[in-house]
């Protein structure tokens, strides 16, 4: 029994192939590569109910994971968030099983965590040194957190005008830390000099194959968590689109495994803002890549990306799951925002607010059903963007005074 | 089988008994109220086995808590959270079993959200549609929160000094705030008056007895995540001291359901700041009761309690388990909290972090053994506390601008 059946990597474009045991970043033809596993050996050596007597983390799928040794794997206890049915804000939806995965409640409080565990176990493995990532916040929160216990040096670079906390997650877990006076796209190339130049292990997005293999356990999650069946929408705030590639991965993996029913797909939404939406352009037009999406702007800090780089991949589980994309207004996603929290206790962030908002409209054009099984991705905590709630007519009492209750 | 084996409530200190099926506050003689179950009938009932097949919340020790009926529960999704063994801190310290019980992995972030779903059910179950509690931030929020999603109103009273996020916590859930120029003992005196003449639920520490209940789980937690092992010390952060009471609750309770080994206790250690330390100086004189801390002031503001009024059960552990109380500086706490976050990649709070410096000191003293099994308990989220974070000597690049790394 192997701890990892791992084979190699694929380019999803070109079809070139690659060896696993060395560092490899993007194909040839520029394209992002996918890890390979031995499905036939898993299906042999394991079914899904040897599940439940794992750990409660992303690592109970480790045979389905790219890191060979288990002393390798860097781990703060993430994944396995819960999957809570919200039965009064489906009430107000219209919708009998309306469902929230809410990647807050894992390390970091946000599910980038997920790619920066994987992704940090396997450059371990393969004996980096230093690695180096553009970020809008919380990615790069949580490499430089899961580098120091790795005690991998981070390089990050962050945007002036993201979120003020991450910074300060970076700076608390010794990752050597830059700002740049620009968006993430700018970082991108300070970063991509840095490795051309200094041979640093480049962490960007797509260009290290495994943080999608992080990704994709919330896939395997909802599954599990819902008996091992496939749900009939699951909506995800897409800026990079990791998360989405991730999950539909995970989904056909779980078919050739023959966990789940053969066939049936979950249609997978990508959600963005208004304001940055290259997706659902190129999603309208049917086209199979995005275009650069100009003076983007979005409060939902993390989905705002102009290009990201796996965007054909994203449009292709868009398709193939015969799934949509939508844009929300920011008004329409705040306002989501503050529904979760009065009706069901939850306080999420704004990119997770925004699959709400998209499910309101898909329920209401008919685009959802009253009877399906809706997953809407939570991607984090609403605590580490405090921007977005402003206080209005709260009283400040001196000490003595009392409150006289209106009812 | 029942879905809960309580029985009544019983005051630790004039032992009078009450009914626990209407609204209870505290006991005549004015102490805090337990909480009794038919501990013989849940060890015919169930054994600790049956555990491994419960859900990951703390609802999974149903039995053991108070709600009678599973549709009262509001949940979440908390508890079991994770317990990480620290390998490089550790060292540091001179400790080979070091662990980490994160309450930071949580929803609302910190660990008295337990509090929050165990009093909530309970308050839900007896009918309650109003409540009130003054707060340090934390348990306003993760109450507020939870009296949401059972649809009950929750008036908050704060603290302006409190930290700012958990206001908008409050005030996003819906809930009825306040904030006083003053301390949590004023606003106590608010809510107290709210009680008394507007027949409002009083949901102060203590004032209702089943968050106990809700805290108790972090014991029965460590011990199962132990393999039903008790460990040698637990350093808990101590303000109000409910977690602190909780944690003994549950290992006497383990005892006399056979759960674990007869006659082994925790030695249960109180850990406060040196700006706010009433437990240490009465454990230091030997007393049962605390004395009102003057002036009191702590960055770890969770902790910023000068008298609690379950001081009595607090030093009744500490003396029972033959434990101690120590205070630790500012300076050394946010020392540790750097720490960790640096060697084992976790950004934990203060309050979580002065029980690592009270590890330090316990360890040099000799009073920690080197191979003793020595549990933190981090109480929360370190992003709640953004401003315990001071970031220096960080470049602001241009956009084209180069990084040249040092090594």
């Amino acid at each position: 029994m192997k701890y990892s059946y791992i084979t190699h990597l694929e380019c999803p474009k070109c079809g070139k192939t690659y060896e696993e045991n060395r560092i490899q970043q993007l194909c040839q033809c520029g394209s992002p590569l996918l890890v390979r596993y031995d499905l036939e050996k898993v299906k042999e050596t394991i079914n899904r109910e040897d599940m439940k007597n794992r750990p409660n983390t992303l690592w109970r799928y480790h045979e389905l994971l790219p890191v060979h040794h288990q002393e390798n794997v860097v781990s703060l206890g993430e994944g396995m968030t819960p999957l809570k049915k919200l039965p009064y804000l489906g009430a107000d939806y219209g919708l009998n099983n309306l469902y929230m995965k809410d990647e807050g409640i894992i390390p970091t409080g946000s599910f980038k965590t997920r790619g920066a565990s994987v992704g940090i176990s396997k450059a371990k493995e393969l004996g980096v040194k230093h690695l180096a990532m553009p970020t809008n916040g919380n990615a790069g929160a949580a490499w430089a957190l899961y580098a120091a216990k790795a005690n991998i040096k981070a390089t990050i670079v962050m945007p002036l005008d993201a979120p003020e906390i991450t910074r300060k997650e970076v700076y608390i877990a010794g990752g050597d830390l830059y700002l740049i006076n620009g968006l993430i796209s700018d970082a991108g190339k300070v970063v991509g000099s840095l490795v051309q130049e200094q041979g640093v292990y480049d962490a960007s997005t797509l260009k290290e194959p495994y943080r999608i293999e992080g990704k994709k356990t919330m896939g395997y999650e909802i599954v599990e968590q819902l008996g091992w069946k496939v749900p009939d929408v699951i909506l995800y705030p897409t800026g990079g689109g990791v998360g989405i590639i991730g999950i539909y991965k995970a989904i056909l993996e779980l078919q050739q495994l023959g966990w789940i029913e053969q066939g049936k797909l979950p249609r997978l939404v990508a959600v963005q803002a208004e304001g940055c939406a290259p997706i659902v352009e190129a999603w309208k037009k049917g086209e199979k890549e995005s275009v650069f999406f100009e003076n983007s702007t979005t409060c939902a800090f993390g989905i705002n990306v102009p290009k990201a780089l796996g965007d054909f991949l994203v449009l292709e589980g868009i398709y193939a799951t015969k799934g949509c994309a939508i844009a929300v207004s920011e008004e329409a996603l705040l306002e989501a925002q503050k529904l979760v929290a009065s009706l069901e206790g939850n306080f999420i962030c704004p990119e997770g607010a925004a699959t709400f908002a998209a499910v309101k409209t898909l329920r209401e054009q008919g685009w959802i059903r009253e009877d399906e099984h809706v997953v809407c991705l939570n991607t984090g905590l609403g605590l580490k963007y405090p921007e977005t709630v402003e206080i209005e007519d709260v009283e400040t009492l001196q000490p003595g005074q009392q409150i006289l209750i209106k009812n």
